[in-house]
């Protein structure tokens, strides 16, 4: 018999709509990986009533309720109390988890832990605890008959730090024999819009898919191709994926980067070291968005140096030695500022590689000639500058995530020679 | 007694995490804003029986339940079906919709409806039809016994369309004398954990609340402090608002910013223009988040300049003219360094105010010393500089979020005068 999750939500912030609950949708995508999908979810008030009512009728049909929410350490946080009530466990201080919340918060330079923390190292009777690698309200897992009962935090960088630790590793030892695991694996592409993509692979996908599942996941930075086969053995899954996919490489090569995460960044940083290349910076109209991508990665510092972030022209001609009848003559968004940018930060920053970009991101600035949506962005590596041009679609937030990404692929193409 | 609505949201994609759900929390807005708040939301599969127990469960608790998706063409789409049998409510052909449906379809180029949307002109007996502006599948608002269920597609447009039309008339024609608005304000406050500012609110808070809630929004930027009031008369709820207000402003002032949006950014970019005041920025571990942050922001190019990323220390040399036996004396991360960055950036880009952030975002590069979280940031604005040191809590990702939330509230204090 196949398992089943549901999920309770806690948070009158969800329900007057002041939060889009995102962590539903990711706990859903999670347990359908496992093999575990959701039949059910409720989303509930801070009441202790609504609490224990939805988590009952959860436990009625589900193998495993998590439930989200409310185990904050102020007083409107409802959710240990309501829980323990229903299944008759007892809160007790679990001193393990003082301790570890006192250092916490002397850490913080705070002499003493406030005593509404205090409640955050209380446990039902017999719950184990699952740590939270991000903050101070451990899960909770405990037995209700049959079903396993997690509370969680509802912060979702929590939420997310338990399940992909001990919450995981749970499901799986108890839940792994009797759930058939979706497997999944991802191609990435950028710079081809997904109707085309769509059009491109159903001319050259092998017939024969079997219940193999094909996806196509759009968003501002690309398009994603998901295959997805329930299928227990994982050598078996991995020769259907590898098949598949050298059929789509024909039509995907072009647009296609490998990275684990699906960000780019991590290609880009994985180029520059295998060529030992040092990179700067140049953004107009990304205002600092690349450097912030790229330094998001833990050990960017070995090849990354730095950049300017040039939004008054003043600032490519001064920082980046762009000349100001270039300027003047081509406009701030052209291939020639984009070259020149690229160019001057890295030889101001004396790197070996470069990106650089200048554009339109609205919803103000455009023209006829350059409508809001042109960017220029331009790749130098060993004194070789390619650029581009682009028109995208969107908003400002869709315009500059769209040629971040962009300038990224092109220098990520420069450095493996397929530009 | 005051009017209560309950959702049930109907579809698998949701479940399994393909598709987030936001229809949910724009249906919670409205209805709030309605006077009729949400106190409960079922998620329920593509199955019969999951969609009639929910209803049934929902219109126990609630005066109105709205049911959304499950009315496409598709054999998929089962929540029409059951709502009519759960309500014993037989499907009838309704002429005239089969009509404007046989009329669409002709308008598009078919030359006869496809058996499939047949189905969409099907209305459980003496319900009421809702004009769809934007498709084939009507609302349809019917009794049960107390409560008034009314099916919706799930399509975001859709959904928008008849809810902003027929279904607003109806409900406040239905309700209106009896509900009251949920209204609402939100004190924003950065630079304070969540336990420690409600401890002290709790100190000065007046007693006499009444109806009005009081709820704690933790995320990295910053805990929102959100009141809310049901009431009829909205300047009476305005001043309530202000009467709390006050008496919190003793405890909450030193950390509390002004934004309608709750973004920082738009406060410091409305400070700079009350001082006709131009902006850089210097970075070295936020690596372009805050240029990112304040160029998210349409119209920033009016004070802000730009900045340097100064990721390597050479670059913080270079660029920004922190003298080299400064670093090698006190670190990268230290006072003098976070000073003489916002100095330089300030004075290489002729502004009139900077910000400087310097740190360790981890995981690696802490020390006994130093350790990962450790942040110094500057801000300053004509020739004078403060400066300011964090130990942040949390991963890469939230040391990087709090520090350059924390930087651009330092530079907003400095410029309104608060430090």
């Amino acid at each position: 018999m196949s398992v089943r999750a549901a999920l309770v939500t806690v948070g009158d912030e969800l329900l007057l709509g002041q939060t889009i609950d995102s962590n539903a949708a990711w706990l859903g995508r999670q347990l359908a990986d496992l093999g575990i999908p959701v039949v059910r979810g409720h989303t509930v008030a801070d009441s202790r009533n609504e609490i224990q009512e939805a988590v009952r009728a959860s436990t009625a049909v589900a193998d495993v309720v998590l439930v989200s929410g409310g185990l904050g350490p102020t007083p409107d946080d409802l959710t240990r109390e309501a829980v323990a009530g229903l299944l008759d466990r007892p809160l007790e201080l679990d001193e393990t988890l003082l301790v570890a919340l006192e250092a916490r918060f002397e850490a913080r330079g705070l002499d003493r832990l406030p005593a509404n923390n205090r409640s955050q190292a209380q446990v039902p009777q017999g719950a184990r605890v699952l740590r939270n690698p991000h903050g101070t309200a451990p899960g909770l897992a405990m037995e209700a008959g049959d079903t396993l009962v997690v509370l969680l935090p509802g912060v979702p960088r929590e939420l997310k730090g338990i399940f992909e630790g001990e919450l995981g590793e749970l499901l799986t030892e108890r839940f792994g024999d009797r759930a058939s695991p979706v497997r999944m694996t991802v191609i990435h592409t950028t710079g081809i819009p997904e109707s085309l993509l769509a059009e491109r692979v159903a001319d050259v996908l092998p017939p024969d898919l079997g219940a193999m599942a094909l996806a196509f996941l759009p968003g501002l930075r690309g398009v994603d191709l998901r295959l997805t086969l329930q299928e227990k053995n994982e050598s078996a899954a991995e020769a259907e994926f590898d098949r598949v996919a050298q059929g789509l490489q024909p039509v995907v090569g072009p647009y296609r980067f490998e990275s684990e995460e699906g960000d780019i960044t991590a290609s880009v940083l994985e180029a520059l070291a295998e060529h030992g290349a040092t990179l700067a910076t140049a953004e107009s109209c990304t205002g600092g968005l690349i450097g912030k991508r790229i330094t998001d990665r833990a050990g960017s510092s070995s090849a990354y140096l730095g950049g300017v972030v040039a939004y008054a022209n003043d600032v490519k001609t001064r920082q980046l030695g762009v000349e100001p009848d270039l300027i003047e003559a081509h406009g701030a968004v052209s291939e020639v500022v984009a070259r020149r940018m690229a160019e001057g930060v890295a030889r101001t920053f004396g790197a070996d590689a470069a990106i650089s970009v200048t554009g339109v991101a609205g919803p103000g600035g455009g023209s006829p000639d350059k409508p809001v949506g042109t960017v220029w962005h331009a790749a130098s590596y060993q004194g070789r500058t390619v650029a581009e041009l682009h028109t995208f679609q969107g908003n400002r937030d869709a315009v500059r995530e769209r040629a971040a990404q962009a300038a990224l692929f092109l220098l990520l193409r420069l450095l493996d020679g397929r530009v």
